[in-house]
């Protein structure tokens, strides 16, 4: 029987790590979940990983001389070619050589490392719902807004590796929100998770405690939050879907801007706020149909992810996967 | 001595063609300007830059077998792959099999056909101001206003062969300006030559026929356009620098989502409008500041074309230079 190589992945969260093994067909061999373990020192969490990988190969019935490297994906600002990740604000670790260390406990192998919305682009690209197109625009919608773009087959990173910031596109210029950037009125400050929650807020505020969406949120003593005004959506209760289709109208204002200059295959939507896709999708459609130039362009594909929470992870399997390209 | 292998280059225009030699160097070797015959048989028109290029041979002492082929530009819709103009509406041209017609003529010989925007975008990748980048924006700011990409050094066509539309990109949504493409607010109905043209107009009969700016235009007997608007800014009469400054801001609400999705090395721009540039770069630097996230994108180098009138010329060599990648 001839083995096929498996790749290593870690996918390192705000919150929690996946970490295992992948073959090359995209099918999982072997993966656990974790609370990421946000010491002070990042060795600490890279060692935990390290050790659940050392298990899935195990598991697996794989020697360590069978992989074909270690991909890993991780949310803020990474070095690809370094191999280190430079900033991840939500651990307040910085220069983090991660390639190095995982040399030092590995031995020499093919260790790759990601930004974990470029990882999710290239999970889909290779396993996912990306197969079917040549370009195609990653969109992540959770507490912010990311995108990555594969162009031609490829991850396309951009002159000085920031391509791909959907998130940063103005939606409003007269009467734009702060955003975390600095700048206003940018997508993220409109519809993201966390943009669709305070303007849940503001509408039970404007309606009054009395409101049925007032009286939602309170009877239940539920947070205000997109994923519950979401449920409230569902349910028809107030203007809920009304805070969705306004977020989903500037969601398309952004979609028409890069259907225009791209041209892509399909857009690709991941991300916690993406499991309520469906609640924005006619008023992103509006906008896109009013917006953009060209038959395909207009009926461009809009779809979810394929492959959801393990994106990353599957994407930064396909970092050092024998069969897959690499950028 | 060892001769260099020439391209032969036709770049049909509305109104006029350049056609005539190229060197692997970039190197003009032959050309020759003549107005675009607009018979409705555009056999005529093609057979007269045969011509001109059995001219430019003699000229230059080469044999026909010493062409690596001829590269064709033309505005318009193109099919690259089959080298046929689809459509061509300034000439009523429909489905020219250019590539058929030029191989009965010169024989089996490389030939190549491009839509004339996606040409100046390769012209100055090749020979002009993008050769200091790995990526980027082409603009042309005429009549109306096109755009193409070079991602990674090769030219960018879309999944279905139309992007770089950034003059569909639209940029007022509340009060957009009808485009001929049918939707409202595009950029081209803000921004280009002819609705700078617009601007001015409307901007006369605003300020009525006593006004400063009616008086340079009617004192002169000049034609309301985009480029004497241009001459009463240079020379800050009325509010024709305004009109400039307008349209500017238009164009850097453009930019900066095309910059925040691409980060690409540079936005070179080209076309009629762009001779007068300096008008507008200030209102375009003031938006893109406001607007994009990261240094490098705050810091874009927006820069004219290297090349001019030459560029689309330039870049129909290119097609078929020995030297260059073709796509």
């Amino acid at each position: 029987m001839v083995k096929r190589k498996a790749a290593a992945a870690i996918d390192i969260g705000g919150t929690k790590t996946i970490a295992g093994l992948v073959e090359d067909s995209g099918r999982i061999l072997a993966k656990k979940q974790i609370p990421t373990i946000l010491s002070k020192d990042p060795f600490v969490h890279l060692k935990k990983c390290s050790e659940i990988l050392e298990d899935s190969l195990r598991q697996a019935g794989l020697a360590p001389t069978e992989l074909s490297g270690i991909g890993v994906s991780a949310p803020g600002l990474v070095d690809p070619s370094a191999g280190v990740l430079l900033q991840a604000p939500y651990a307040g670790w910085e220069n983090v050589p991660i390639r190095e260390w995982l040399i030092s406990v590995w031995g020499s192998c093919d260790i790759q490392i990601e930004n974990d919305v470029n990882a999710c682009a290239l999970g889909e690209c290779f396993f996912g719902a990306g197969r079917d197109y040549e370009s195609f625009l990653w969109v992540t919608v959770s507490t912010g807004i990311g995108g990555g773009l594969v162009i031609d087959g490829e991850l396309y990173r951009g002159e000085h590796h920031i391509a791909g910031e959907i998130g940063h596109i103005v939606v409003d210029w007269d009467n734009g929100r702060k955003c975390g950037c600095g700048n206003k009125g940018c997508l993220e400050a409109h519809a993201s998770g966390t943009a669709i929650g305070r303007l849940t807020k503001e509408r039970i505020e404007q309606n009054g405690p009395h409101s049925e969406l007032a009286a939602f949120f309170n009877s239940q003593n539920l947070e205000v939050n997109a994923a519950n005004a979401a449920t409230a959506a569902y349910q028809s209760i107030g203007d809920a879907v009304d805070i969705y289709q306004q977020a989903g109208a500037d969601i398309g204002k952004a979609f028409s801007y890069a259907v225009n200059l791209l041209n892509p295959g399909a857009v690709i939507v991941g991300g916690g706020v993406s499991r309520s896709f469906d609640l924005m999708e006619p008023s992103i459609r509006k906008v896109l149909r009013s917006a953009v130039i060209g038959e395909s362009n207009r009926d461009l594909p809009i779809v979810k992810t394929a492959l959801g929470y393990d994106a990353a992870f599957l994407g930064a399997s396909s970092l050092v996967l024998s069969q897959t390209e690499k950028n």
